[in-house]
């Protein structure tokens, strides 16, 4: 695959760069023509690669992208799973080159998608490409690129209860998630789920001047403030009554295991430039993402936000709200019980309203299957290290789904880094891992 | 005078109409030029009421009008003071039309700056040419209106300092503040002071992805919320260190004084339509907003506020955050103590930014000088009952300057009401009130 990779490497990264030039933002209506550009070239790709058959599938939502190659009905088929929609890329004015003209600087690909997860994807169609070409795929391979990852894929499994017989797999191979480190590669055999929900605020029915009225009325900024507090304790635990019902306790031996992943809480807290971190009380840092949940708000806004000064006491104050959740606590009872508990908190002066966005359970994958022996054995001809099993903190909701509905367990070998920050403004991906992910993903198939 | 309003009725309504039209709004960048036209446009409406001179005087930022016309230099002066900026528009779409194309609904004229302050100051203008015209006028009449009220008058005071011979006068007359209600006049004899602040809390140095980071790294926007919440405890008052010294508790006689105002809670509570109001314990809606400082966030915002979800832990965070002052609170010293105590509870894991924005003291003026006995016989002839003393909750920090610099008392004769919902969309003028406004400064100027 080296070889293919140097001899193809023009074509590739053109290729590649077609695809980040879409701007496939899914959650932004104004980008619905865009979603369909992006399918459409995904199925050239995937018929130029090799594909049997390729096409552009209808859902209620953004389309699905299915392709297969049939080598033989009898051997073992492979499920690949990606998603070529991308985040919005505000705060756009922090980005050093546009995010959807990619730009290769100090040896990574910037673009919005060039990791996540596009970039990632690709690598799957050129490892397809090159095991078809060369006469040595011995799997049958079936591709599902779906267009609504980001917004919690609200379609996919839909489709997929709909299209049993076609997806038929034994495996469901991802790379969407990262590695721990460039020098350390991983494999994710856990993630996390998540609930999600905008809550809005009301206090007075209008916008007040807050000289005639402050202080005396109840201004819904300092009381969605009053209780977003509320909702995480001075331990670090999230109040929302019942949420941790069903979370299982790991083991002292599994966290023990756990905490032998390489982890430099210095370079973690250089990295970010912050002083401290913060968590959940009795929990490391790779613990507090890999195996507990907690809750962020994502987005907060309300009264005047422009230049300068406005003396307004706003009607209403608005919060994105998620919760990453762990194996064994439902997505949707999460929500439910977020929705009880921040309307049980509203005071009298307040009407508080919550609406759902989407949502998705967490997952385990056992590191015993062939599957990930195949992953492991690969990945350690490429970094001439072994694996280590991880956690990841991240949710691919619909992961969980595909388990279920499919009967297949997933398995994530991603090759993102920390450093791509991706869902930021400038995401980027390395070449050194876009090249390195194709060779593991050649030799998976020739050691699963 | 009502008279002369019938017959120039329709010119009345042409010519403050003109000066609703030009968005002055002095916040913005974009409307510098606009701030000019205004400025010019009331020097065409002094110079045609009869002022002896009139023009626009530069400062380092937008500029004032000065107009004035001396009939004796041995008889009082009148200085009027107004300002013909207005606040921003937004949230624009809820208004039911354009703000700045002023449309007359129900025998109110809907535009920003109907009242505030373009309709009351021209009020003056139309109650200074009926004198004029009629030859009735013994009084001297100097106008300064300024356009820099709403952005905390950063010029004026020092253009004032500049100018003290020319505003020379025996009285500040200010129409810029409300009635109790439409049958209950009142005459404003304090205002509250203003400090107002802006915050930025930074957590990590670039937005990241939530399920890899949320419950490990501190979110920015929970500890903006955290540290807001705790600026104002369970009994409403304001926590910051020192803010409460330098108050003078009214006593039970004035307190008894300023209870007999009247004033319906349910009718407070419908208008706004709130079942509950809030503030500081142990007073009552009317001392909370006129005796009583207070704390409240103007604006809030940080990570994705757009349509849909974005998983996102954000970098930063934003507030801004104003207090409204009671006399003898210093707003420099209250800014000052508020940087000190927002820092102070900064937690480790964040980096907090406070930037003042503009500030002012507030102020009281005695009930039992000539001009308020004037005020008080002009609005109980034109009203038919005796006008209230009360305490304003706004502030108009620039009076309690020009009451320093130039020695001179204001008199607040305001004519808006509560429904006008000045700051907010649909800012209205009662055309009634306009009138009687009017009515009520000409027979000031009889009765001064």
């Amino acid at each position: 695959m080296k070889q293919y990779i140097q001899t193809n490497n023009q074509r590739f990264l053109d290729e590649l760069f077609s695809l980040l030039r879409i701007p496939s933002v899914s959650s932004l209506e104004k980008h619905k023509g865009d979603m369909h550009k992006c399918a459409e070239r995904l199925v050239e790709l995937l018929t130029e690669a090799g594909a049997d058959h390729a096409a552009v599938y209808p859902t209620a939502g953004h389309p699905v992208v299915y392709g297969h190659k049939t080598v033989d009905p009898s051997l073992p088929t492979v499920l690949v799973y990606g998603h070529y929609d991308v985040q919005p890329v505000d705060p756009i004015e922090l980005w050093h080159s546009d995010p959807f003209e990619p730009e290769i600087r100090d040896g990574a690909i910037y673009a919005r998608g060039a990791n996540d997860d596009k970039g990632q994807l690709f690598m799957h169609i050129k490892a397809f490409e090159f095991l078809v070409r060369t006469g040595t795929l011995k799997h049958n391979v079936k591709f599902i690129l779906e267009g609504e990852e980001e917004i919690g894929s609200p379609s996919l499994a839909a489709w997929a209860s709909a299209n049993k017989e076609l997806l038929k797999a034994d495996i469901i191979l991802v790379s969407d998630t990262t590695m721990i480190s460039e020098s350390v590669p991983s494999i994710n055999c856990g993630m996390r789920g998540l609930s999600y929900v905008e809550v809005k605020v009301t206090g007075p029915n209008k916008d007040l001047h807050s000289g005639h009225y402050g202080g005396a009325v109840a201004n819904p900024i300092n009381v969605l403030c009053d209780m977003i507090s509320s909702l995480i304790d001075q331990d670090g635990h999230v109040t929302v009554k019942g949420f941790y019902d069903e979370v299982v306790e790991l083991s002292a031996e599994d966290r023990a295991k756990l905490s032998r992943a390489p982890f430099d809480i210095e370079e973690y807290k250089e990295f970010l430039d912050i002083k401290e971190v913060k968590g959940e009380k009795g929990y490391t840092t790779l613990e507090r993402t890999g195996i507990r949940p907690c809750l962020d708000v994502n987005g907060i806004w309300g009264g005047y936000t422009g230049e300068g000064a406005k003396t307004v006491l706003p009607s209403v104050a608005h919060a994105k709200i998620s919760m990453r959740l762990v194996p064994n606590q439902d997505s949707a009872t999460i929500t439910r019980l977020f929705e009880e508990h921040f309307k049980s908190i509203a005071p009298d002066y307040v009407k508080v309203e919550v609406t759902p966005h989407h949502g998705g359970d967490g997952f385990l994958i056992p590191i015993s299957s062939p599957a990930y022996k195949a992953a492991e054995k690969a990945m350690t001809e490429v970094y001439g290290v072994e694996p280590v099993p991880s956690r990841g903190g991240g949710s691919i909701p619909i992961l969980a789904d595909l388990q279920r509905i499919l009967g297949i367990d997933p398995l994530l070998m991603g090759f993102g880094l920390e450093r791509d920050t991706i869902h930021s403004p400038n995401e980027s991906y390395l070449l050194k891992q876009l090249y390195a992910g194709m060779e593991a993903i050649a030799l998976f198939y020739r050691y699963y």
